[in-house]
């Protein structure tokens, strides 16, 4: 480009003045250089400080400005920073390259010249950070430059350790090991007391540490490499002050990060600190409210889920032998739904989030496991409102809180006695409140469907043939079941109004709702272990 | 995870208070968030506001959580925010999702409730800015959840326009097209006036736009995104007065991006603008030093190396057959290093970025132009200066700076004659400039090896052979040329010790230095050059 832009990331009041950057990885001209001197550096009286990374191109480039502009009378001054770690061995001449850890020099000069420090004691104090800093990288795949091979190649097992900014091979090729690994290989080859190019920590030294993203890691991951990297300096005893975790010197879409760690003082905590409006410069993590960071105490993790709920015993009791069938039920209706995962998982896929076969089982696993370690079954009602927050403490999510609705709903029909016409009304009842609370309605393609056809079927059924023999109640049950199954099946050609797939283009979606599936699963185990009971019975 | 977590990305003073995850992609329990909202609301007189994003399981547990806490007697309202204009039909009933614009409204209710704002004013601000925003996603692949399989499956030429954050799949697929398409796209799209799920905008309308990558777009991605995006709407007469690029709601490493539009008051910009500390929340784009963006003038791109410089004639004049030979020298070895562009940029691949090639084209074509314009050559000093200049000024980097030292310093032999031995000089002379500003040495695996083994072989050879006729000094320069040929290819087997190649493994390079390569090609061609000149005479 050869031309000075100044309206890039890093520069705004607090940081830099201007940025000369070259084509990409390679210097900027002497000449562009020297012009961009001349646009910052005229009519000032304090001067104007370079400050560019150890490559040769650079060091040359900018150098020869330096000594052009300082002809034409400016006040120019130069830092060179080298704080990558890479190379162990002493003998090469070009010495330690410049890495990410030049945005800290930006930042710390950036302060020291919004407060009227000296061209001189600014070049000092710069030059002492950048000597206690270091560098070192890790990446997984090569750099892409658009339109040019990729500069060294790597197995999708390999990573290269050391590597510079522009795409520069690195030192070493190791396995991918987990993030703790690679993240205890990269610190102790930088602190390496063997290494000519080490950075020198001992315990109790103060540190701020930036995780910088080298293009093409994900979030997740940096923040996995930020934890595991905290975890680690702390282990060897230094104190992680600051962290600052972005994407602040990329080697273009480079699929790796690099770990700098600058060694530091209150005076330089204070620079880093100091207000700047250069957008690119990222905000600090530090715990709410504080004002240096530290490792918070781990939040004590409790499962919601492996508490019971202690509700008492109200509304009418069943027998022994009804105990048993719903025990039986409970325990088919569960087991159907957690071998059933993955292919509701598949079905979810199509229009929604492909979560709902394992969010169905997590309740359906709460509920068994209650099963083991005794649950009261006598009391209809408690047994509901018991399991309404059981799927709800274990599933969350949306299913978890329509099954909790239809459960809290359902217990309420149990007022005073318990036929097979409560239960009925309980469906009944367990349905309208997920309606109240959901908006949707049985039409909008969701597991309403398959709940409001089986609940019509039993209705109609216990209407027409009685209620009075268990045979009876399971031939409505058979009903129920089948006219789940059947509604299910029919959601495939319905046209989402409600819950997730209402998002996607009714066209793609033809397989049936897997909710509405899930319903047909469970009515015909829950028929089945009836019918199993029953007719163990007779 | 079930679990209040209260040190994320965006909680903090002037942002919120805390946040309530659920495992990926499904809300945390009612449980869970009534443990929060007691957690941060008791002990509050002024009360809690929930923000949620509207999906169903959103809505319902944090519904349900908020009914449980106003019976617990807490001060809590709720806002469900559902700014996304991907469905164009009316004819659903879970209505707009929540997506990437529920972070403005996070950062607009922490800063009114900073200045101490009513729960009931901050609530209708905050619903009336979610009213006022509108945000579509387009995506190049669908996103990646740890251990699950994609949620839909994308050509590789193929985006999917308006998707949620959760991987669902989204309402229309897309070829491949360039930025200023894609981002014309989604804007046109969200703001469709046939669609129910429009933004309304008119001419004239202040706005706030958010860039946000869903997970795996590099930053450069991201920034041609964000240009074309204020482009565009600039064109429509849009007033575009904040601009925040960056990973705020991720899909999980989808390659994709969304665009948020909010419509903004001075009010509302106050909000935005007002300091957090979260760490999450971006910094804002603005041009140095102002208060409101704008898009500035584009700075003026002009080419230096087309500018000629004007440099005095100085030292001694040499013969038109003098010219003609240096005519046809700088012609041949020009197009050599041309025609070796792509040869020279993989020895580059190497040990070094790959651009040695380009580098020297770029130069090469730079004078090989000035040839056809018409280049002073009768004044070698003169010549040499020019070329200086102009190697600088279209090369840049390295060898940019490299070669302008080499003709710089070579200007300097021609003071008063101008022999084989001035010329044999001259390359001493150049050398040295090379030396005094690198660092580098011959040995250290780099052009000067070539360099000092053809400038010892003409030396050599002229002392050895006078220079008296044309021929003698053609064999010099013979020699020369095959010395710096053969000192390339034995660098092959040298140990870096200056510019990049010394920063990569040894082990590694086993090929010529591509550096020293090149000066082997151009002092063969300049030999031809001067063979043919001389011959043709004869």
């Amino acid at each position: 480009m050869n031309n000075v832009e100044i309206n890039k990331g890093f520069v705004g009041p607090g940081m830099l003045t201007a940025v000369v950057p070259g084509e990409i990885f390679t210097s900027p001209s002497s000449e562009a250089i020297l012009m961009a001197l001349h646009a910052v550096g005229s009519g000032s009286k304090s001067g104007t400080l370079i400050i560019a990374a150890n490559y040769t191109g650079d060091r040359l480039n900018f150098g020869s400005a330096m000594e052009k502009a300082k002809l034409d009378g400016l006040n120019v001054e130069m830092i060179v920073v080298g704080e990558d770690c890479a190379l162990q061995s002493s003998d090469k001449s070009a010495g330690r390259r410049g890495l990410c850890g030049i945005v800290l020099m930006f930042k710390i000069a950036g302060a020291l010249a919004e407060e009227g420090k000296s061209l001189k004691e600014i070049c000092e104090i710069v030059k002492h950070a950048s000597e206690n800093s270091g560098t070192i990288g890790i990446s997984l795949t090569p750099c892409s430059i658009p339109g040019s091979d990729s500069s060294f190649s790597l197995g999708s097992d390999e990573m290269e350790l050391g590597l510079g900014v522009h795409g520069e091979a690195g030192v070493m090729r190791l396995k991918v090991m987990p993030a703790q690994d690679v993240v205890k290989k990269m610190v102790d080859h930088m602190t390496n007391p063997e290494s000519a190019s080490r950075l020198d920590v001992k315990k109790g030294d103060c540190v701020a540490v930036v995780i910088n993203n080298l293009g093409g890691t994900s979030r997740m991951e940096m923040n996995i490499v930020a934890k595991e990297t905290i975890s680690y300096l702390e282990l060897m005893g230094l104190l992680v002050e600051r962290v600052y975790v972005g994407t602040l010197m990329t080697s273009l879409e480079m699929a790796g990060v690099s770990i700098t760690v600058l060694k530091v003082t209150s005076f330089l905590l204070n620079c880093l600190d100091a207000p700047t409006s250069a957008y690119a410069w990222p905000n600090c993590y530090l715990p709410v409210g504080a004002k240096t960071r530290f490792t918070p105490e781990p939040i004590k993790l409790y499962s919601l889920a492996s508490k019971v709920p202690d509700l008492e015993a109200a509304g009418p009791q069943i027998s022994q032998k009804g105990e048993a069938i719903i025990r039986q039920a409970l325990s088919f209706s569960c087991s159907a739904l957690v071998s059933c995962e993955k292919q509701l998982n598949c079905l979810d896929r199509e229009g929604g989030d492909g979560d709902c076969g394992s969010t169905l089982c997590k309740g359906a696993r709460a509920i068994l496991d209650l099963l083991e370690k005794g649950l009261e079954l006598s009391y209809p009602s408690q047994l509901l409102l018991t399991l309404g927050s059981v799927v709800e403490r274990s599933m969350g999510g949306t299913s978890g809180a329509i099954y909790s609705l239809f459960f809290t709903g359902a217990a309420k029909a149990f007022i005073d006695q318990c036929t097979a016409n409560t239960w009925c009304y309980a469906v009944e009842l367990g349905m309208q409140a997920i309606m109240k609370y959901s908006g949707a309605e049985p039409g909008d393609r969701t597991m309403l469907d398959a709940l409001s056809a089986a609940h019509r079927a039993l209705s109609e059924e216990l209407q027409r043939n009685g209620n009075d023999s268990l045979e009876e109640c399971l031939t409505a049950l058979k009903g129920a079941a089948q006219a789940a199954e059947k509604a299910a099946v029919a959601t495939a050609t319905m046209k989402a109004k409600a819950g997730r797939a209402s998002y996607v283009n009714a066209d793609r979606v033809n397989t049936p709702d897997p909710g509405a599936h899930a319903v047909g699963i469970w009515m015909r185990a829950v028929y089945e272990a009836v019918k199993q009971q029953i007719r163990l019975r007779t």
